[in-house]
C-alpha cells in the first residue's frame, strides 16, 4: 500500500526525532512507505526546510540512491537565551541556598521539559563532534547525563562514590575535592563504558571541580578521551581546578547562606560564539 | 506569512511529541502557522490518522472553535512483546548476576532507545489515569523514572537512603527491607513533592518490595496517593511484601548466583489485558 505524502511526512519526522544523529537510508524510508526514492528526497527536503525554520535542528541529507538524511537537534542562541533567563529567574531565590554554598535544584532537574532543553543546549555543542558516551556522578547528575545521551543518542555512565550498591566489577581512582582537599574514591562499573571511549562530562552543579578532576581519572584509567565538560549550575569559588567548560548559570553565594549574584553562565561563549560548525550550518 | 501543509505537518508532529498528554487549543496552532481553524482541524486528522496506524499514540481531537488536541503516547502489545523479548534475550546472561541474586542492568538502563520504550510503555498503562508525579529509590531507579515522566509529561521525584547529599529539608519515613528485614531510612526533599499528589512508584529492580514499600509510606507521608507501581524486573522471592504491581520483566536466580530463569514478567496482563481504556481508544 503505497502511503500519502502527508502521512509519510508526519511519521518520518516522528522517526528522525527518535534517532537523532544516525544516517537513515533513503533505502529504508523507500521500503517502509513503499515510495520511490525520488518521492523521499522531496518529503527531506521539506523536512530540512521546516526544521530550520523552526530552530529543530539540521537535517543533512545525502543525495543519490545511495544517500540518506541525518537530523541533528540543535537550540538556537535565541531559544538559549530565553531558556537559561527564565532558569536564573527560577534560581534567583534565597530559599534555595543549601549550607556549604549548594543551590537546590531538584525541583528544576525533576521536570522532563527542562531536561529536555538542556540535553539539546548542551549537545548543541559538540554537533559535529564524534562523542561515544556521557559520564557524570551520582546521584544528582544522572538526569542532566541521561538528557545530554538522549540528544546525542549515545549511552551514558554513572561513576559513583557509594560502594555499597552492587555494580559487579568496578575501576576506581582516587581524587582530591576541590575545595575540602578530601581524599575520596569514586568507581565506574568496568562493564558500562567501553576502554578508549570519547566521553562527555556532566554534572548538574559545580563548585571547585574536584568531582569533574575525578570524572576525568576515570574516563583516562578507561583510556578514554574526555570530549568536553559542561555542567548546568557552576558556583563561585576563589580557584577552580579545572579550566576549559561550559555552564549554563552562574551562582553566586556568600559564606551566610545568602544569594548573592545569579545570572547566565559562560554558555553563550562557549556553545555559540566560537562554533564555527554551527554557523556554517544554520546559515545554509 | 501563511504557512504549506506539509510545512504545518511536520512542526505539529514535533509540537505534539513533545508535549504528551497536554491540551493544545487550535487557536494556539491557528495563531502560530496564521492558518485558518478548519485547516488545522483537517491536519489534526491526518496526524490522529498516521499517529494510530504507526502504534505511535493516540490524538484525541476536541472539535469546534473552542476545541485541541491531546496526544498520548503508547505501544502497541506487539511492539511491547517484541522489545521485551529483545530485553529478556540480553540478560538471559549469566555473567549478569550479581552477589545477592541482583542482575546487573546498568548497560541497558544507560541506553536512551531503550529507556525511551520503558517508559511509553509503563506509560500505556495510565493511559486515561491522571498522575501528578513518579517517584524512584536513588539511583539506579533514577533514569526509569526520568523515561515514565517523560512519557506522561509529569515531574520526577528521588528517595534517598543516605543523608549526605543535602537536599534541604526532608520528610523520612523508616521501612523494612523485604529480605533481610533489616530497618531503613528513606527520606525525600520536603520541596520536591506537593502535598496530596497522585503519584506513580518505579523502579529497576524489586525483590521482596521492601523498597517499594518504603516509598509507598513516603507518598502517604506527603499525604498522596499511590496511583500504581511498575518495575522493569522482578526477582523470583518466595514472599513478596506487595501485591499489585507490573513488572516487564521476571528473573529467577540460584543461591550460588546461578541464572535459572528469565523471562517476560505480568506486564502484559496488567498493562493490555485488563486496560479496556487502552482497547477502547486504540480500536477507534
Amino acid at each position: 500500500m503505497k502511503i500519502r505524502r502527508s502521512d509519510r511526512l508526519v511519521d518520518m519526522t516522528r522517526y528522525l526525532l527518535a534517532h537523532p544523529r544516525t544516517l537513515i537510508s533513503l533505502t529504508k524510508f523507500a521500503d517502509q512507505y513503499e515510495s520511490a526514492k525520488s518521492s523521499i528526497s522531496e518529503d527531506l527536503a521539506i523536512l530540512k526546510r521546516t526544521f530550520l525554520q523552526n530552530g529543530t535542528g539540521i537535517l543533512e541529507t545525502i543525495p543519490g540512491a545511495a544517500g540518506g538524511a541525518k537530523f541533528t537537534p540543535i537550540m538556537t542562541e535565541a531559544e538559549a537565551e530565553n531558556f537559561v533567563d527564565g532558569l536564573v529567574n527560577e534560581i534567583s531565590d534565597e530559599t534555595r541556598v543549601l549550607p556549604g554554598g549548594y543551590v537546590y535544584l531538584s525541583d528544576l532537574l525533576g521536570q522532563p521539559w527542562i531536561l529536555e532543553k538542556i540535553g539539546r543546549l548542551i549537545a548543541t555543542q559538540y554537533i559535529k563532534e564524534p562523542i561515544d558516551a556521557v559520564i557524570t556522578a551520582a546521584t544528582k547528575g544522572v538526569p542532566v547525563a541521561q538528557s545530554v545521551a538522549e540528544a546525542l543518542n549515545v549511552p551514558f555512565v554513572i561513576a559513583r562514590n557509594d560502594t555499597k550498591v552492587t555494580e559487579g566489577p568496578t575501576m576506581s581512582v582516587n581524587y582530591v575535592t576541590g575545595q575540602a582537599k578530601r581524599l575520596e574514591k569514586m568507581e565506574l562499573s568496568r562493564r558500562s563504558l567501553p576502554m578508549g571511549s570519547r566521553v562527555l562530562i556532566v554534572d548538574d552543579f559545580m563548585k571547585a571541580g574536584g568531582t569533574i578532576r575525578g570524572m576525568e581519572s576515570l574516563v583516562r584509567e578507561f583510556e578514554g578521551t574526555v570530549a568536553g565538560v559542561a555542567v548546568v549550575v557552576e558556583g563561585e569559588v576563589e580557584h577552580r581546578v579545572i579550566d576549559k567548560y561550559s555552564a549554563l548559570i552562574h551562582v553566586n553565594t556568600d559564606k551566610e547562606g545568602g544569594l548573592l549574584d545569579v545570572r547566565a553562565g559562560n554558555f553563550k561563549t562557549e556553545i555559540y560564539q566560537d562554533n564555527s560548525q554551527l554557523q556554517q550550518l544554520t546559515k545554509k
